[in-house]
């Protein structure tokens, strides 16, 4: 693999932890990358020799983008359905189940180009890292393959069994748990490293998504957990408790759930292309910061709720919503995402890291809040390696 | 020049205005364009052979965004400001003459420089006609200059001396006005095509927008306003007023402003990216709409309010946070822009209007609002060209 000097930076956001400033922004720097990961930090002046030398003009690099909660297993879109929501017309909505129906009649291929699609647009706006739950299979089988195919894009696969229950379970939810925490567990966690349920009302409540999140564990996967997305509710709480790595959504919280997050040093993931793409309120990001909670932000790309694949999306609504600072929000978006799938080797550019690396088209990391909407990813490399 | 056949257009939205539905959307369509224009409108099934042939491959197709209004002929930027802004921090903050004394400094191969950029990167983002302002001069020789920069990228271009006062009128308002409506008029006139004032408080008044607007009129430009921004004001009634082709921005109006405008045929210019950017309410399309007013979409794109180029982030927003449909939205972006600029050869896809096409890497217009932030422009034509 050759190595590459990128140098003539003009802002490098390292993330690098023992910085005093948050981001530990460094001037006029300079990367090597070699074998996947980040060899050398310095500045320009003093850089190595390389096989490639990229010049920056003096733009800004950051490490790339770690999204932590994704659904990109699916077939179909629900672009009626967001038509008609935003329309104010009543629409006889199936919701997940709709996308159920069409990712069960899908074949495998289809699905995998569909995630091979997804992941395609997420690394040309910067995301190099991404986490993909299966949870429109809702079968023994469909689960198995939906992780089966997430799994030839990531390793951070999570196991949604627990995202609804689907149809053939109306009346037997309890059923379908075991199902859940039975069978269907034993088939996909060969394939996931992560068991996740959907803990709000609706969907399962505190004692199913706890006795998945068990099972799961048993199994030796990894627990996060949907919660507070609609209302206040039990699972933020409940995430706390067992010391999960993250727990996703967070709109609705109280004191205490804020205290029970800071205490266990879980992630708070927030989401906020969910409330954009629903008319929904946002999170309060800056009431978690200063509390103390460690906070990442995600796309949640899926076709209901939110069918966006931007972090920088994420980034300047977290500015202009959430409270965050462009530094907080592009952090959260970074460090956060790793912090959220456990993961100290990406969403920081110090030696040893992994090669993720985003050059933006623009001077500095508050550009990505300062101009939303605007593509400003001008090149990406994961594990050192540019697009093809 | 060489005929071009867009075929296999799963959703052709044209704009037609004798339409039943308001984007004459039309399925399984193609298009033919020659010699910088629309040719032909179609089935797929009776398409002519044409020198290139495009499949769509069933993706949409739009006439390309018409942006009425924007201000990049300036120098430097204001991230800094924006990030205090966005921080809850006191800035002592120069706002527009901050970019008055960079954009004097520069050289006019500087300036054209940043306006080549900026309407590259709105063209990729689907824009294939945008209105230009000057008022980052703000003295005879420094706007003549503006505007005969902007001439180079637009017909479009709008004289606006009336942006704010500089520093050294700071004690002659009047004087200021005297000189916008005398040699800076003059100066300017042979390279712009509209006048335009700032009529806010801490701007311009009625009096003064009228003295500018008049001024203009006489010497052939034809009017636009910013008006009714940061509070109600007497701007959009001075519009209607005075019959102007479009009015910008109108976030406060009382009934008056709204019948007085739908009585006129003003166009009311919705500018949401500004809103976003400055955490101020948004202005309310639905009651526009509902009242009869012919609404347009514009990026506002500037150094200081709003830095982003994007229309498909306005649509998003418009949809979002101002009541409109997703249909209500693309038609605001591309007929309603083109109204504001009183054109009939853009916005919209007929035999003979001009050639500018946008394919999306989408199934549907909607999706410029269901997928916010994603880069879904997957080719543009503008009169015909395709991006070198
Ligand atoms: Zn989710
Ligand atoms: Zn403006």
């Amino acid at each position: 693999m050759t190595s590459v000097l990128i140098t003539n930076i003009g802002e490098l956001v390292t993330n690098d932890p023992v910085a005093e400033d948050l981001l530990g922004l460094r001037t006029d720097a300079a990367l090597v990358l070699d074998d996947g990961v980040v060899a050398w930090v310095g500045s320009a002046g003093d850089a190595p020799a390389a096989d490639e030398v990229v010049d920056a003009g003096g733009r800004a690099v950051l490490p790339g983008f770690v999204d932590s909660h994704s659904h990109l297993v699916f077939a179909g879109d629900r672009a009626e359905e967001f038509r008609a929501r935003m329309a104010g017309e009543s629409y006889a909505a199936g919701g997940i189940r709709t996308t159920v129906a069409v990712t069960r009649a899908a074949s495998d291929d289809e699905l995998a180009a569909n995630v091979a699609r997804l992941v395609e647009e997420m690394r040309r706006q910067g995301t190099t890292t991404v986490e993909i739950k299966s949870g429109y299979g809702l079968s023994v089988a469909d689960e198995e393959r939906s992780l089966r195919v997430a799994s030839g894009f990531t390793d951070e696969t999570t196991f949604l069994g627990a995202h609804v229950v689907p149809p053939e379970y109306a009346d037997d939810p309890a059923g379908y748990v075991d199902l859940v925490t039975g069978p269907m567990l034993a088939a996909a966690a060969p394939y996931a490293r992560w068991i996740d349920a959907f803990c709000e009302t609706g969907a399962f409540d505190a004692d199913q998504a706890r006795a998945v999140l068990t099972a799961g564990a048993a199994a030796g996967l990894h627990g996060r957990l949907h919660a507070n997305q609609l209302g206040p509710g039990p699972g933020v709480a409940l995430a706390a408790e067992l010391g999960l790595t993250a727990v996703d959504h967070c709109t609705y919280l109280t004191d205490d759930d804020v205290h029970a997050l800071r205490d266990s040093g879980t992630v708070a993931t927030l989401l906020p292309g969910v409330e954009f793409s629903t008319r929904q309120p946002y999170p309060d990001a800056r009431r978690l910061l200063d509390a103390g909670v460690r906070v990442a932000l995600a796309s949640d790309c899926n076709p209901g709720s939110c069918y966006t694949s931007s972090i920088p999306l994420c980034i300047a609504l977290a500015v202009r919503e959430m409270g965050m600072t462009p530094a907080e929000a592009v952090h959260a978006a970074t460090a956060g995402g790793a912090a959220a799938l456990g993961r100290a080797d990406v969403g920081l550019l110090v030696p040893g890291s992994r090669a993720d690396v985003v050059l933006l088209e623009a001077a500095s990391h508050v550009h990505l809040a300062y101009r939303p909407g605007v593509p400003l990813i001008r090149r990406v490399w994961a594990s050192g390696v540019p697009p093809a």
